[in-house]
């Protein structure tokens, strides 16, 4: 390792204790804050932002890279690491500070007008801002560069090295089949009704059951914690210390512990990158698609499934008398139940991906100016009709329902899509292997998680996201064994 | 207010942003990291400390404070601050950083062999590091400068302004005649022997009324709140945002309720400090002994009042079913009773002046060379026969039971016992006012916390220590009151 190598990794890892520091300020806030205490807090959180900005798009920082890029190396790491510090420097350096501050003054105006338009039923009330924030996505996306149209400079914030074409293409051989597939498993699980969960579920017996169930699956407690909070996240303090968060509902105990096996999937994701190269891209997740892949691996092929049932549900029962007159087979069907909703957040594994494909298609949209803002509920309704057979009868329980965009993430919700599908083809490879098929099959997942930790976790950022699907299953995102993993639960 | 300081003033809230984030990164080592995460959190800590130290040290602030100096202010809260600045930055520079690199790894060192000394019965094992943390003291007060004696310098540290002859005449004045209460208390104590705490007490029953408890004395929880933690604190991580802490016995419920009421008096005065001043001396508790004085203010003279216990005694009958047939008189007897013990933080009001009167003897004397390190527990031992009439068969439950020393910690001690005078002192000129007594004594404590606000709280730094004493009671610290409170309460 060479010595201007050596002095940006350095910075890097000044910056990354700075910003791990903020990041405990940010999991404080969403935890335990008082009330009185969120004015001192921003305070706190915006001088250590402008901190790290400053550091890492400063001269200091870019005489550094340059310095190191001097130096070919053909370490793997050495030039991943080289790789996204200069794909981070110019993206930050691209934009002027006059557009940063701009676009962070109206996300925060345009998501009170939300708040408001939300509650109101009111989509005017949103619009003018949408408008701006479009502006300003465009703005971006030109400053930042594309080959083919503006989305793909947003999607490459979130899915580092993706073309739009590309998942469109992917998206385009699902899309059919996802809708033909969804319809049939509503289908099937209308004409066949499930047993409702009752009674109390005291949230000290879920806390119970779900520390179990973490910990079970691999999720290591001397380096990681579960929190309660309002909207439930995984973030990382530090290379031994991931917070988990959930929160409880009383009449439904699956809501928590399904929520926490997603985010400890998020939180061992985390636990098992390279903790040496903690803060540098070596050391850090690749992207959202990949992230997304381990929560809905954990959540939905682990927690949903039969084995893991088989060997969990006495000890729920044992926490919740009230189950103690259901079979298991009983429980599986109702945690299995396919049904159009209008919120995303509500959906089952069934129709999740319609609200994602939808959303797709508009941004795209959006942002090519094939629509303008004012259409935007006309075209939802329009879109969700032919992919659900049924619409909303509000724009709150429509375009308006996602805080996405007036956060300015626009290109965000794609990766919910691309990690279902990167999710059941992980599971797919890993579990060709017979003997992680045959431990899954008894709820040991040992295997599993090594599996992941060895093809997923292991190479933190060495590759791009498509490179490391290729390296862990022999290709690229395919559709194939989502829906072949849909079929086999719903239709099966 | 002039340009120059209010550059400091900009450059000091940069300062308290970082501190505050530091506390924040505290708290939660404190409260809920995660076992390995320790190293990484030792590093975040060390990387803000070092900033913080070289921008309240550097030339920066030099230049800024020597420009401030220049425009002489008559404003009483801006003269306080540059003196605190002044003062703060002068000490800082006149540490070499070889001095305090040394200092801290002798704490570290000597910190692990106070554990091992401590848990061995072996003072030899601590010896050697205290000889040199010893001469490193010696070496700071030379560096810092002092009047008398070396002592006045390390005392400067946390009781601003106090010399230590003033220190040593208050106490000579005290010594026998607290020594004398002391004998009579537990002479009282031993004559008519109080009931005992029996039976489970939960912890959560313990955190209802601890709540309970502090919200009703004045603390706001929108600003703040309780976390369990080894070693209780209270910290403060915005103006708005105290953190209380404590610690759970199932068998004895007032160990913890004593505890939140000792840390809730800490941080009300935290939350009356003037709250745009946050971070400047100004808006900064003054020291140590007035720090003290309003945790023990609560803890002591409204806690363990008779008032307070008419109100609250049936609320915790409630909730300690066990309580029921127990009077409030046969209570209070329980919870004021006076005996020797051998360890400081188990003692009672009546005996506890006693291991600090000990202590400031014995500091002084190796401070000033009078005992050599290898006879303090032969002095130690020869010291507490002769105010308790008893001595420890151990050092561990001797002079090796604290761990101030070993942190480097001397001349810190006296301030409990000037808490201890303060309080009482605060207590007498606040309930002259009749209104005040008569609220106390129905058990309603806004009256004394408004005076509080008043007369300490809302000064911050202003006026040193003495000065505040004087301008709110008349005098400087003056030991009569504590006295007679204690006759009352003990002997009445």
């Amino acid at each position: 390792m060479n010595k201007a190598y050596q002095e940006l990794v350095s910075l890097n890892q000044e910056i990354t204790l700075l910003g791990s520091a903020a990041s405990t300020l940010g999991w404080d806030q969403e935890t335990y804050l008082p009330k009185k205490a969120l004015g001192h807090r921003a305070d706190q959180l915006s001088y250590l932002s402008g901190k790290i900005h400053a550091m890492a798009t400063g001269k200091d920082f870019q005489a550094k890279l340059e310095a190191a890029e001097q130096a070919v190396s053909d370490n793997l790491t050495e030039s991943a690491n080289l790789r996204e510090w200069r794909h981070g420097f110019d993206k930050s350096n691209k934009l002027p500070q006059e557009l940063v501050e701009r676009s962070s003054q109206s996300t925060s105006l345009a998501k009170a007008a939300w708040e408001e338009a939300r509650e109101k039923n009111e989509f005017n009330l949103f619009a003018p801002h949408l408008e701006k924030l479009v502006a300003i996505a465009k703005e971006k996306a030109e400053l930042w560069g594309y080959e083919d149209e503006p989305y793909d400079a947003l999607l490459g914030c979130y899915e580092r090295g993706a073309k739009t074409a590309d998942v469109a293409k992917i998206f385009d051989t699902f899309s059919p089949q996802i809708i033909e597939t969804a319809r049939l498993a509503v289908e099937k699980s209308h004409g066949n009704p499930a047993r409702k969960l009752s009674g109390h579920f005291p949230v000290e017996a879920q806390q119970k059951l779900n520390q179990e169930v973490a910990a079970s699956i691999g999720f290591d407690f001397d380096g990681g914690r579960i929190d309660t909070t309002t909207h439930p996240f995984c973030t990382t303090l530090g290379p031994q210390d991931i917070r988990l968060t959930t929160r409880y509902y009383e009449h439904d105990f699956t809501a928590s512990l399904f929520g926490v096996m997603h985010e400890a999937g998020h939180g061992m994701y985390e636990q098992g990158l390279p903790m040496d190269d903690f803060g540098l891209p070596s050391g850090s997740a690749v992207s959202l698609g990949i992230h997304e892949s381990q929560s809905l691996l954990w959540e939905a092929h682990v927690g949903r499934s039969q084995g893991f049932w088989n060997k969990w549900f006495p000890r729920a029962q044992e926490l919740f008398p009230q189950m103690q007159d259901w079979s298991v087979e009983e429980f599986l069907h109702t945690i299995n139940q396919a049904k159009y909703s209008l919120i995303r957040v509500d959906a089952d594994e069934a129709t999740y991906d319609l609200h994602i494909l939808l959303r797709f298609a508009l941004e795209r949209k959006i942002l090519n100016g094939d629509i303008a803002v004012a259409d935007i509920p006309a075209a939802w309704n329009e879109s969700f009709q032919s992919k659900f057979g049924m619409q909303p009868q509000t724009d709150t329980e429509g375009c308006l329902q996602d805080i996405h965009w007036a956060m300015g993430g626009m290109g965000y919700f794609s990766t919910y899509s691309l990690g279902n599908l990167n999710a059941s083809q992980l599971f797919n490879s890993a579990t060709k292997n017979e003997s992680v098929r045959e431990a899954f099959d008894q709820a040991d997942y040992t295997p599993l998680l090594k599996w992941m930790r060895e093809n997923v976790h292991a190479h933190g950022s060495n590759y791009l996201p498509q490179d490391l699907m290729k390296k862990a299953t022999g290709e690229g995102t395919n559709p194939d064994y989502h829906l072949a993993h849909l079929k086999r639960r719903f239709l099966g």
